[in-house]
């Protein structure tokens, strides 16, 4: 092909060409440059701000008082640090030394929420969109299950299925395992991981990493080869903004209280969907259910609904306290039916850790074993990588 | 449950609320509003700004004059109007009507690319994010085959494959339609569709709605229930920012004047892959290629190279001009094995419009069928999902 070509395409491009000029990589602006000592500096240009100022989830957190439903309460919000500005307009910061993980940030430009025109890399949690990037310190921290490596991948697919119980096409986003391909007799266990308020079926692979650690877990031989399925858990949305009918804006209080009703009504439609579709090992304890928040609560409500269904529940942040009318002679059901695994994870500064420790409380006086795993911080992104990470880890052996 | 559990959870959040509660949809500010008349108007709160301005895909285009590589050259970009200030340090623009379309925007504040944070719909250009929305005008129209309906949906998924001709594993983007999975003993025609210079393999199917335009057109009877495999062109990137092991970040010229080479060579790697892992209909007539820019070389380059590989090549804004060493014998091989249909597409302000009709010239010359179909504007993906939509109801028939 001759030169002249690409310098014809060139010339001729629109918006795309002309953003970039203006304000992308051409700019030669490097944003954020992780450092060899693992603190990471960030950059924009805005050379008529008054204010820039970087927010990110790796800043000392802040709190600050809110008025929810008329009570006041105290709430804990990522942490807000001034730039300074230095030569041509470029606003500077440079963190301290960070650890292994996935971090999000935003500019803050004279208040106004700007994303880094320098990282293409974003995530949108509900209805924000934040920059990210993954610091990997060593190998097997955090931050190193979380990126791609040269490891065998598995594929990642948006599929439709019907549900007769709530009469709609709804989608689903499935993971299968490298290999899933190529060994056509091979069948593989199914582990059903819920997404949390405000989430859809595509929270656990975009903001939770599921395919990231799961290739990293299977590559080396921590976790069993095991497909992946995510469903949508709110039950009148049938799939994420972007792939549903109507462009809706997202929001925490979108996912009703009732939900967990519908969810266990229709949650047999997906696994029939499931097992008529993919080669799949059936009987319970090729079947693991597990979710954050309300998936948690979902989890935990699931293995009550359909006591010999699940052999590994986990409960990520969220669980079913043990005050519900009927929940003595369920959650006797579920634990005759012997589980292999009951996993209750939670962070110490997380609202839900009292509902958490009282259903641990309850199992342990019952004689019904469970596993309770506490970490640190709150009801964030960070802990339910972690403790899918953990969770896979024992599911299926 | 009962409604503390949620509150709790709520309460406990981290980033993401606090974030919503100060910029996003707890604002109260909706924007894009899409009024009865078809206008559409944006708004964006930045009570401190000195200037507020909207860039979008619908206002008038602008000149400007830019040096590339040493030569003077006028290039066509984005309009920009100014926004004005109302209450609340709110600023608003209404757009004049609009004709049914996927428009894409963002805000400028003091100059600074910002983008609207209370719409979470956005598409990533090479490196530059926009703000997008779609306007369906009435049934028909462009704006319709780019948006949801409810029509039965096909998959999308992110599969990898070995190529032992380029030695890596790499990622393609494939679309199944509906009916895919429930229909065992069914073979299906595919459709290899290949991205732009800085693009990869999601370009198409998130820029290029490809699962939206072949969902609408399959429903209708306008298309052939068809598989459409979306590769990466670029032989040194195995797989999109994100699913690749490297954090890059794309630029225009990250696919070098020599890729056409490469992605000859490799090809049959996919087409091996592809025919010995789904339900195939086999032979030239049940097989199409066709790309945008750099990829409608290569897909003119593909259909000179394997004669009777394709029956159908569709070239979107790019050719090979018939002017290079062994162009005229490998063309008349081409033409010789009579493919279906050759079909070139381009702007009218596009400055690839001269090979364009150059290759048309020559094949009308040479007594090729080669069907060229010209449109209004330059280099953008406005006019690729108009080719797209065109181009897929004239395969497999």
């Amino acid at each position: 092909m001759k030169k002249s070509t690409l310098v014809a395409a060139l010339l001729s491009l629109g918006i795309a060409a002309s953003a970039q000029q203006a304000l992308g990589p051409g700019s030669g602006i490097v944003s954020p440059e992780i450092n060899p000592d693992h603190t990471v500096t960030f950059r924009l240009r805005a050379p008529k701000a008054i204010t820039v100022q970087l927010t990110g989830d790796f800043l000392p957190t802040m709190k600050r008082t809110v008025n929810y439903s008329g009570r006041e309460m105290t709430m804990e919000s990522a942490g807000i640090v001034d730039m300074k500005e230095g030569q041509n307009g470029v606003w500077e910061y440079t963190s301290a030394p960070l650890e292994g993980e996935l971090y999000s940030y935003s500019f803050l430009v004279n208040g106004v929420r700007t994303m880094d025109p320098s990282n293409i890399y974003q995530n949108r949690d509900v209805a924000t969109w934040t920059n990210i990037f993954t610091l990997s310190a060593e190998k097997g921290d955090k931050g190193y299950w979380y990126e791609v490596h040269d490891v065998p991948h598995g594929s990642l697919s948006h599929v439709w299925y019907n549900s007769p119980t709530l009469k709609a096409q709804r989608r689903l986003t499935i993971y299968t395992p490298a290999g899933y391909e190529d060994n056509p007799k091979a069948k593989y266990p199914v582990f059903y991981l819920l997404h949390g308020s405000g989430g859809d079926e595509d929270a656990w692979s975009d903001l939770g990493r599921t395919a990231q650690i799961l290739d990293n877990l299977i590559a080396e031989g921590k976790a069993k080869p095991m497909i992946v399925v995510m469903p949508n858990g709110v039950y009148y949305n049938n799939a994420a903004p972007g792939a549903a009918v109507n462009m809706f804006q997202p929001t925490l209080t979108n996912s009703r209280s009732d939900s967990t009703v519908e969810i266990e009504d229709s949650f047999p439609d997906i696994i029939k969907f499931i097992e008529g579709h993919y080669r799949v090992a059936k009987g319970m304890y090729n079947r693991a259910v597990g979710g954050l928040s309300m998936g948690g609560r979902q989890s935990s409500a699931l293995s009550r609904r359909y006591p010999d269904m699940f052999g590994y529940v986990g409960m990520f942040s969220g669980v079913v306290p043990p005050d519900e009318d009927g929940f003595d002679e369920a959650l006797e059901a579920t634990f005759k039916a012997k589980p292999r695994l009951h996993w209750i994870g939670v962070g110490s500064a997380d609202g839900v850790k009292v509902n958490s420790l009282k259903l641990k409380e309850y199992c342990d006086a019952h004689g019904y074993p469970v596993t309770y795993y506490e970490s640190d911080g709150g009801h964030i992104w960070r802990n339910w990588r972690v403790y899918l990470t953990i969770f896979a880890q024992q599911l299926f052996k």
